[in-house]
């Protein structure tokens, strides 16, 4: 049951949000034929029997194998997907609806459901409800165009002023909140339902869950290197929630794919050719990329493969 | 629509956790009469109007008015349960069902809505799945009780190995884990669907949040004084929940009052009198109170005023 997947455009910087079209199928394969527009997001495998994959969690698996530097089943590495081809069991391949475009549409297979399954399964995609972004980087853009999508007041909670004008004018969030200015946080205080945390950086968390109603929760999506202080008060006070999560199911990848197909979500993307990625890298440890760097692999990974 | 409550039975430790029997009420107030059994909590008031009160959050309204050591409405300090009359809106009193006795129910007020209200809104009230209880004091041995009554796999977790038989034999807990003893937190390590926080000492978390399996959640009702050290990837791997739950809303307190009298769910306690508060404080500050010290101010604090 695996098909091959041509690899016509992946994200630079994880390797593992690759869309492609179909060239072969396995005889067992009934889900996929070729010539299809498919996508592979961060897991290429997983036990496939535990209760949570049973149950579409196989992010959950403790067998997970990830399309980057794993060990596969069969005891091979995971490459992903800086190649012109990549050999996937069907389970762990998402249709690509006709109105999605590859290049835009492969971030979403990572920084898409990231934010997509916390919002579906902590309550934070219901019309009129008030979602806070924080950070605006290549997770927080997609959370701020899902939560419009879903008909919710979107916050964007940022330390740079410099992003306001980015985050309403041209994302459409509803307001700007500058975490470092005591009286815009005052004023936002308690009057959100969730936050999306999608920073990395060790800041201090306390001041932002007290933008939280009662009983609301900020998702963690980032990963600071940092053990996060959270004071018990904070969080006792008006029943608060701090929970992590960790990319989301196949079957919610292919129904975010397909909800964000619908609502016209895609990533804001910067296409370059494969013999630019060195130059990406480094512009990606500067921040300078508005959203992510996707390399169309088709056009000109081959061709250098050719002339090599 | 006020009540007067004969306080009869107190919990020495809270002073708010009142049980007695009405003795007379406003004409407007419909919901008791004088003879009836009832208890009154940590909150006398709330504004009554917000959302949070609507939906029968009182406890998470911004306008609380706990039953001690609060300013009232109408200016008025309120001075909780060491008295022999306390007079409350009919809106804060909960009916003691006939099989509850006063003073082994009065303690429930606070430690059982404390860890009634989190298990019932988190999903830990369902019959097979499994709940740790960390520390067994006031809260924890309630939360026990609770877990078995709704027909749940219980583990107590302590860093004390001599409460094992308290556990398992008195309280009927299913096993007992030292958090202490590597070999027993490891045979544990993902295998709980929650976890009910009562600690109130600065403990490392992080080892205990492994004890949950995936989706699992961690709830504080204890308050350590120095923030909680949290590593990120300790929620984000496994999508797990660290929540804060502060008591609960008048609705759920009577529904566990009733909950705890149909499944024979008292706390523990040691009835003592109102001439031996004293000793019982220093008592406490020891922890040596199995769980809770009951003031009889029935039969003791009327005799002391007559005395005087």
């Amino acid at each position: 049951m695996i098909i091959c997947v041509e690899c016509l455009m992946i994200d630079a910087r994880c390797r593992h949000e690759i869309a492609g079209v179909v060239t072969e199928v396995g005889k067992n394969v009934a889900k996929f034929k070729a010539g299809d527009k498919v996508g592979v997001g961060c897991m290429v495998n997983s036990c496939q029997s535990c209760e949570n994959c049973n149950q579409g969690f196989e992010n959950n698996c403790s067998g997970i194998i990830f399309t980057y530097n794993s060990v596969d089943r069969d005891g091979t590495v995971t490459y992903g997907g800086y190649s012109s081809m990549v050999v996937v069991h069907e389970r762990f391949v998402v249709r690509f609806p006709e109105a999605m475009p590859l290049d835009k549409g492969a971030p979403l297979l990572c920084a898409g459901i990231t934010v997509y399954s916390p919002m579906k399964y902590h309550g934070l995609n219901v019309p009129g409800k008030h979602v806070g972004v924080l950070g605006l980087g290549g997770l927080g853009h997609v959370a701020v165009k899902f939560g419009k999508a879903f008909g919710m007041k979107v916050t964007v909670i940022s330390s740079s002023p410099g992003k306001r004008q980015e985050a309403i004018e041209r994302l459409g969030a509803d307001a700007f909140v500058v975490s470092k200015n005591a009286e815009e946080m005052q004023a936002a205080f308690g009057t959100m339902d969730g936050i999306i945390n999608t920073v990395s950086a060790n800041i201090p968390v306390a001041p932002l869950l007290g933008l939280l109603k009662p009983n609301g929760k900020m998702i963690l999506v980032g990963l600071p290197e940092k053990p996060l202080e959270i004071p018990p008060f904070a969080l006792v006070a008006g029943n608060k929630t701090l929970a992590g999560s960790n990319i989301g199911g196949i079957a919610d990848t292919q129904e975010m794919i397909d909800f964000a197909a619908k609502h016209g979500v895609t990533a804001d993307i910067e296409v370059i050719g494969a013999d630019y990625v060195n130059a990406a890298m480094e512009r990606l440890a500067k921040a300078d990329v508005r959203y992510r760097f996707v390399i169309d692999i088709g056009n000109t990974l081959q061709a250098m493969d050719a002339t090599e």
